[in-house]
């Protein structure tokens, strides 16, 4: 019997939990859930025999280690900061470790100890990055086997509302963490274009966008990531002139998204004065210049040039930032006091499906000629619970759980899905669940 | 006889070591002067038989400790970072300090300390912080002993070079530390106006610039500063409907650094790849969307909305930034690489003199009628030690040194010079010192 420890019972663990439930039978595999709140852990595992739910504070280092070193497997769930502790325990007893996240620099200086230890610390197996790496790497390795040589990697990803409830004017809901949404593109994004190096400012990141066509779903805008410099090494297209990652939003969000960064009202990096007394109609006059009570939507549409008529001034009135309704938070930042505005108006309602679409273009030399090769995906939830969302971050975790407890993962140290030995069998098996690119 | 301690043999320390020098025999003064570079202290200090150099690096415990304990006062020159360390030692050793930086959290968190040890650290003495609170509160309280109620407070200060020398098309030149020039206006600024708080963040401060008159001088762009709302209540001035507080321009060059701003040059959060090997000119193409070598100063055009003949874009030309000349330094971000050509193109040349420009205008309710108040203070160098700003930092600090050790202030724990007994002598000397300010 194997037993496999799963840290975090959160919105993301739903379709991991109810794979690895079904597959415990056969498999021989005993499941430990564990949440500060055991609550949400037991209603998690349901009836399962196979499993239980257990209450855990991760900072209890002796419970921590304890379960750890009882383990066969450790999925961590928790958010990413909290999981080099985790990884520090599963080095020292000689268990593997699962995440979704990106590799920190704390997780990297683990690589040594992990190898010696022979453990796989695998992280970035979830959607993106996750399902992105297996795809792609799939598609560059395909041409390398042909002879061709990579010229153009351009990869996209975006969580949505499906089509059927996108019924509010910003086409966008959050289908996961609100604070990531509000927060994204605060850094300088960096990509390669035409054998340039590329930079885009945060003040300009959502006015800088591409389109990007997914054939039988339309276009989407995309705005560039953070870094995309940071995968042409491990992806091996050191050969290509381009390499862009992007985020996809429905077309015209970012166009209003950037009037909002414009005004100042995702800044992070300071709280308003008394925004639990303060209105948004009276905070967006601090921001607009010459703006009054009286004369504020005016003076907004002068300053950013925009007219009463347009998407983005009738977005934010949709939004009710106009609206002389106090703030209500304690201590807040400019980003919390929006997101509090977004998480009434954005809000995924019950019965609502989220979808995700993903979308890979390479261009490529092959024999003399410029070739290319597109995939997408477009995953739609199943229901509240199984979100395309928690689906396409969740059953790669856990068909790399499956996999590695067959034996069938042979890697050590710290690693991301990028090799053969991953993309293979994950995405063989994806396919079968309904997860599947569609290639042109 | 009195023993003053100095830290630091910086370029802003020359003004107050002559001034203290100068009243050594008459007040019965021995001074000590440290400095991690000996000479530079030696050089200070010259023939002074009241003085000695010692070499010390702030960090050595036992001898910063020694050497505080054994002062009648102590004058922090250092980086504003360092001045707790050197503060704590003298509330242990019940010896007072005075330094010209802002009071930090940590240094308002020995106020309670300081008044049980019976010690002043009274900070913010220097120019801006410094002459500004001195002359505010004068005017301030003539004003209320009146029986005016402030309506309106504005204050400005810039420190620029002298008209004489002002040849350059920036009309600037760096008359003190150039990474603080550089890294202006990255925070959100905050002041009130006609009775409204107002908010400008990082990506326009620069654009919305007001015009500054002081008679005699022209006209001046005025920037705001981070946070003016906190001297409100310390200047007694919760009755007035505008608070400002702004920096001081020549015409123009506000204009020309926003464009900097929205290229993403002045951004110190992150460091650019392999800023040794590529050129200003890369650099630039990289920030600008659709740009090339070939095309960068028409995509650059395009992009920022300026003619080939705009001020702005010829500031540019005359900086360097479309040369193909490699950026030079190892890890640099782009504000160390942006400082790396200023530096070269905006020094102060030996012979050449700054200029320093503070001005406040107030309005007031006296008897039903609204009346105003201004004043100015011009000051410009005498030569390259005794610049326009070492006096005018140095000489408030210096000052307030010689009262204190006359006894002639009273107050205790953690302060600022906005009473009467910090003004009025001090203002006083500084005027014999041809400091002065014009009223009108």
């Amino acid at each position: 019997m194997k037993h496999i420890l799963i840290l975090g019972a959160g919105l993301s663990s739903s379709s991991l939990i109810r794979y690895l439930l079904q597959h415990a039978a056969k498999e021989n595999w005993r499941i430990t859930l564990a949440d500060v709140n055991i609550a949400a852990a037991q209603a998690r595992i349901g009836k399962s025999k196979h499993a239980i739910a257990i209450s855990l504070n991760l900072q209890d280092d002796a419970k921590r280690k304890e379960l750890v070193a009882s383990s066969d497997l450790v999925i961590s769930l928790m958010p990413p900061a909290l999981h080099t502790l985790v990884a520090k325990d599963c080095v020292t007893y000689k268990v593997s470790l699962i995440t979704a996240s990106y590799v920190s620099d704390d997780m990297r200086k683990l690589h040594p100890a992990a190898l010696k230890a022979g453990v796989l610390l695998l992280n970035e197996i979830g959607l993106d990055p996750g399902i992105d790496h297996l795809s792609a790497m799939e598609m560059i390795h395909e041409i390398k086997d042909l002879g061709g040589e990579i010229q153009s990697f351009e990869s996209y990803c975006g969580g949505l509302v499906a089509p059927e409830f996108d019924n509010n004017p910003w086409h966008y809901k959050f289908t996961w963490n609100p604070r990531n949404v509000v927060l994204a593109g605060q850094a300088t994004a960096r990509y390669l274009e035409n054998g340039m190096l590329k930079l885009i400012p945060p003040h300009r990141i959502f006015s800088q966008t591409r389109i990007v066509k997914v054939k039988g779903h339309g276009n989407y805008d995309a705005y560039a990531n953070r870094d995309s410099l940071s995968y042409i090494e491990p992806y091996g297209i050191g050969s290509a002139q381009t390499v862009i990652r992007g985020t996809l939003r429905v077309k015209g969000f970012c166009d209003s998204w950037q009037q909002l960064v414009l005004l100042g009202l995702t800044d992070d990096s300071y709280e308003l004065n008394s925004p639990e007394k303060i209105s948004y109609r009276d905070w967006l006059c601090s921001l607009v210049p010459e703006a009054n009570t009286e004369n504020l939507e005016q003076e907004l549409c002068k300053f950013l040039n925009l007219s009463k008529n347009s998407k983005a001034f009738k977005n934010m009135q949709w939004l009710g930032l106009f609206e002389p309704k106090p703030i209500g938070l304690e201590n807040a930042t400019p980003a919390k006091a929006l997101q509090k505005i977004l998480e009434e108006k954005w809000k995924l309602q019950k019965g609502e499906l989220d979808q995700i679409v993903m979308k890979h273009e390479i261009s490529y030399l092959l024999h003399g000629k410029i070739k290319k090769k597109a995939a997408s995906l477009v995953v739609t939830g199943e229901d509240q619970h199984h979100t395309a969302m928690a689906k396409t971050v969740g059953l790669p975790m856990a068909i790399a759980a499956k996999l590695y407890l067959q034996g069938k993962l042979k890697a050590t140290g710290v690693q991301i899905p990028i090799t053969r030995e991953f993309y293979e069998p994950i995405l063989k098996e994806l396919k079968k669940l309904g997860i599947e690119f569609h290639h042109s």
